[in-house]
């Protein structure tokens, strides 16, 4: 298993508000396709400006599963909703949108 | 069960070296307390200035076990090393180091 650490940044204060009422009731067959790729235990947090996401993969190919969620049609309305409130940090690797971080310390 | 997101900031590239070698070796006591004091599933992951913590309480009074994490003599010696590593943000509250952040999802 390995878990993720995630940033991304809110474009304003009213998107963060937008962002926690889509959150708090996802569209239909998203929340089914996160767990279908294998994705569990699965948080996002928000402060200021910033969110951080947290999250735990089970399977074993990653860029498999990441691509089925891609090619989803439920998801792909979903991210097209959401995906807009959102801005990548500036120094973000190409192509990403969410950012991963460093794992520098895990206790069970 | 509480999960908890929490943030704060490293003060330079060089801190954020040292940082991920204590806690690659943390001190001894450091992790039993944590464990003593209901904190399970602890990460911290790090991106640029930020450092992002993700825990789960499965006590039943956190106040009381952060109380007692913070008599730890262990702790407070590891306390002394790593704390002047890292910078709270401008905007915490009254008395944080880190920063508590909002729950905006989650998906088991």
């Amino acid at each position: 298993m390995k878990r993720f650490g995630q940033m991304i940044k809110i474009k304003s204060p009213e998107d963060l508000e937008k962002y926690k009422m889509h959150h708090a009731n996802p569209m239909p067959g998203v929340n089914e396709m996160i767990k279908e790729c294998n994705l569990q235990n699965y948080s996002i947090f928000s402060r200021g400006e910033y969110l951080f996401a947290y999250f735990e993969y089970v399977g074993d190919d990653f860029e498999a599963d990441m691509a089925k969620m891609a090619a989803d049609p439920n998801t792909q309305a979903w991210w097209d909703v959401v995906k807009p409130l959102m801005q990548p940090l500036d120094d973000r690797a190409e192509g990403d949108f969410w950012s991963d971080m460093e794992s520098v310390y895990y206790l069970a």
